[in-house]
């Protein structure tokens, strides 16, 4: 199930950057699972990974080439996950990167490594390894929609977005791909992203605009409360087009190309919520008056993820006493619970600590009815605000989870 | 659904308690709904109550009298929880007491009133005070087993637990009762526990007990993450056993009457966990091997309350990828991945950040078999140890709060 249409955008190509696609059987026979995106000497690489702890091999060895070179080559596969494997599992990932360099003459440093799919089981190096003569010879600057594709594990459909922007009368273009349809697929070791622009931006800046357009994006959203052991976001700069380098935040060039990359990013990362593990509705979870940005996603995650409040949403149901009781304990320090006002979309259906006067039943239920839902809630202690973004808990939830393995 | 018989223990009276329990047909005719407490001159009371900001009017109004006065009544009502209710709630829950104190010749103030069921509706005064007359009529020293069932909402079982202690020669009684059948049943709001003994204890002691009491057994358990609006757990001591009080912690009566007092709340506890909404298992999430308590409750909840774990564990799954997972994104400091291991039962399926060498599938699918799951993690970085208990996620838990209110 997923939510919305979620057609994908024809991606433009990005000067400096081809991408080649094939199947090397990984998993399933026929699926395209393996792609490599060929980047121009010059590019400029940033990229953010997943925090937790148990992190795949693959995110361990492109942390560390990132930090050593600059990359030219990015490989991935899908059907298997090369997380939960221990020294091996970073043999394996080596082993592919030396494989694509010795191919294609640059040193296995400029290659990064990603892999999701299938946790604990060993990297099968042996059907990798000859897939990519081929995936180098369907090196292409239009093939973004067939690695959308190739990057998919459960997902239901492709995801991509695309911004072309004016810096200073140069025309540039982002494009972009994800994948992820649990914030964790722990068997689907989960969310990736494929950001390029042909902008050229100096390396250190390029980080901190991908680092703050994650944060506003993948980083704010949930389906299920899990951190994946293999997310990734890569952000590529290419510098193919022809203009001066950005190098400084306070150029105005910047803040254009930074709202292109931000909007690139969470449309990516919104396709991954509409494409949600069972997800019948998308919804926002848009927390304002707090004291600080930090208290409104404390307040905006515990709805999002409480069971209860999603639950609720896949029975459109308007449960506002289910709200106000993750609001309850979302563990801000004294609450005013008198002053907090809850919305469904633009419907008022609480405040003052209890049903809104005037608040109809019926309301309410017209207001939960459509698959786009916002859920609002004033804390009316302050200025900040901030939103999530995530999606219901169905039946197909459980069924997509409880029956994967078998 | 429920895991394991949950047969109803005999439970034995307690001198200086009567409990009476009647039908005032608060939500659904014919139903026992009102249940009334009365507690002998002199009784020591302590009570802890839920930490929910959005707490009920009934909490709030508990709290107040409980400060002011030494308790002689009880009055529990199920099928209204009178929460999100406003100023109004607090006013009905005030009407409640006020009544109760007049028919019995108390003050307001010793009257302690407590709700469960839906939220956000008034509370039907006119049913519950001409019903008062009638549960005081009812007052018995052995209505414990009634009253068990009077105060269910959507529980599937009464619950209730018992303990006879020698305190330096003198017997003891310790008995109790709790419902609850999700940690939050936001429309049914959720869990209440009463625990009596006739052992003599001083107010203050009798707290400090209760206390830690409620931290180690109510504190401990997680079918959701969800926090009620209502949550409430009683202890009274009548003092009715001939015997001098206990007025400090070092007396060695009271540590035997602590470990009473905690095995009866311990075993209340996970009488709610075994009749959790759509419960098919009991899990036990021990972790041991920490740095300090908090960093293994840290992670015993991060597994308990993960999605993906508890689908993994409805299906029987030895999913150990989903464990390593929620272990990695629990957020400890330099958390040395190489020296976790992962037990189910006694089965070692991870360590070193991988499958265990030697484990085999069919080993962690034994292990998952039975309803009962000790899930153990060593994270072997110190000897600190926690546990929780907790169920899986099943359909019938989406059923059961995708339906609730249809």
């Amino acid at each position: 199930m997923a939510v919305g249409p979620g057609v994908l955008p024809d991606l433009p190509a990005i000067a400096g950057i081809r991408v080649g696609t094939v199947s090397a059987g990984i998993r399933k026979p026929g699926r395209r699972d393996l792609v490599v995106f060929e980047l121009a000497e010059g590019a400029a690489t940033a990229a953010v990974f997943t925090r937790n702890q148990f992190c795949a091999a693959p995110v361990q060895v492109a942390r560390r080439h990132l930090a050593a070179a600059a990359p030219r080559y990015l490989v991935i596969n899908t059907g298997n996950a090369n997380a939960g494997t221990g020294a091996r599992g970073v043999e394996d990932a080596l082993a592919v990167c030396g494989e694509l360099a010795r191919l294609t003459g640059v040193t296995t440093e400029q290659v990064l490594p990603f892999s999701t799919g299938v946790i604990g089981e060993p990297l099968p190096v042996g059907v990798i390894l000859p897939a990519l003569p081929g995936a180098l010879q369907q090196l292409a600057a239009d093939g973004w929609t067939a690695a959308a594709s190739g990057i998919m594990t459960t997902d239901t459909r492709p995801k991509g977005a695309c911004r072309r922007v004016q810096l200073d009368g140069v025309s540039v273009q982002v494009s972009g791909i994800s994948k992820g349809a649990g914030m964790i697929r722990p068997d689907m070791a989960t969310m990736l992203a494929y950001v390029a622009t042909d902008a050229r931006v100096e390396p250190a800046l390029l980080q901190s605009l991908l680092t703050q357009a994650a944060e506003r994006s993948f980083n704010r959203i949930t389906i299920d409360g899990d951190t994946s052991t293999n997310d990734a976001c890569v952000l590529v700069a290419t510098g193919s087009a022809d203009m001066p380098c950005i190098s400084d935040a306070a150029d105005a060039r910047y803040a254009v190309l930074a709202e292109a990359v931000m909007a690139v990013c969470v449309e990516l990362a919104q396709a991954i919520v509409r494409d949600g593990e069972g997800a019948t509705k998308f919804v926002s979870v848009d927390v304002s008056g707090g004291r600080d940005g930090a208290e409104c996603l404390r307040v905006a995650y515990t709805i999002a993820e409480s069971p209860l409040v999603k639950t609720a949403l896949f029975a459109s149901d308007p449960n506002w006493g289910r709200l106000l009781a993750a609001i309850g304990r979302a563990g801000l320090d004294d609450l005013d619970v008198e002053r907090v006002r809850v919305l469904i979309n633009d419907t008022l259906i609480a405040e003052g600590g209890c049903r809104a006067p005037g608040y109809r039943e019926e309301q309410g239920v017209a207001a939960m009815a459509p698959e786009d839902i916002v859920i609002r809630v004033d804390l009316g202690r302050g200025s900040a605000r901030d939103c999530v973004w995530t999606t219901d808990l169905s039946h197909d939830y459980v069924s997509i989870n409880a029956d994967y393995r078998s």
